[in-house]
């Protein structure tokens, strides 16, 4: 299997690299390093990415970017962060890459417990959370081919305790887990599913 | 209680400013028409409408803006629509509202059912939506002063029959119902919810 996958230079998308490039071919993809260097915030260089990488069956992505910050002093540009990374990047990821997927291919994207669990200061993060589910929801009937959406819900993750101060009472995902939920997705027939890998 | 209505020269808007009008004072918003004109997709309209209301003690949005059509063609800036209109919209008199609203006031926003049923056609209301709701929850925790916010989520409009093709088997929500809606989240004790008229 071809598999793509975006923010494979971070902490999630590492740990997947190594653990599917046993059995696939993975293109790694980074904001400045990787296979292939993309923006996932300019259209135009998501569509430069799906030129260099051609075909493929699975995407995954695991980057994310939001802002992090109290609501009272937040500006709109501030908020705009998690519109423009985690949810317009990921939206046009499958916007783009439906025209380069394989039939039977598959999307998976990244989401978190902050849609339905909110902590202060991640008010940015929440909103595109919770917008990329419904997005989910919804391109899964719309995809054509058999061509399957998911995304993966981890709380705060094990290998990034510089977040947990932010998440008290929450119990961190092993990468383990997150392997495994990110697995469901790309490796099963679900579609249109929020999997959380705990 | 001086209500601002955001949308209300709109079938929802306009319903709410009659029921609401024989017992509060109503400031009607509508991008082209009503007591203030704004454009919610602009920041700078936003704050310049709240600079003419001044303080106030309810704010209600029934206006939300997003693309409709299919998914197989449909372009970035396409799909933005919803994004820059339901979704930063609707955050951005928030944002931007927090800093004019009375303590103990309250954000109504309006959501719908396309969060967790998708139709075909919709991912773009879909997704701000899903934003939308997960926002109300992030935001609830963070406004202070005792200001509240809620969402409210209809199916489809009695009154939006334009609609109904669309929504195949939805039971549309009667104006009467939407009102309730929007009763409970004004003149309610809840934060942080969102409300389902039926």
């Amino acid at each position: 299997m071809k598999i793509i996958i975006v923010g494979a230079t971070g902490t999630m998308g590492k740990h997947l690299s190594t653990a599917f490039e046993k059995e696939h071919e993975i293109i790694r993809v980074g904001a400045t390093s990787g296979d292939i260097q993309a923006d996932i915030t300019s259209p135009d260089s998501i569509e430069n990415l799906f030129r260099q990488a051609g075909s493929f069956d699975a995407l995954i992505c695991t980057a994310g970017p939001s802002y992090v910050g109290p609501w009272k002093t937040m500006t709109h540009k501030e908020f705009r962060r998690g519109i423009e990374g985690k949810l317009m990047g990921q939206v046009n990821l499958v916007l783009m890459g439906q025209h380069y997927i394989n039939p039977k291919g598959s999307f998976t994207l990244i989401t978190g417990a902050l849609t339905h669990e909110p902590v202060l200061n991640f008010a940015s993060a929440s909103a595109a959370n919770g917008a990329i589910e419904a997005f989910v929801r919804a391109a899964a009937i719309e995809l054509e081919n058999g061509v399957r959406i998911n995304a993966v819900s981890p709380t705060v993750i094990e290998d990034s305790p510089q977040y947990f101060p932010f998440f008290p009472g929450d119990i961190p995902v092993t990468m383990k887990q997150l392997e495994y939920g990110f697995r469901k997705s790309v490796f099963g027939a679900n579609t249109g599913q929020i999997i959380k890998p705990y």
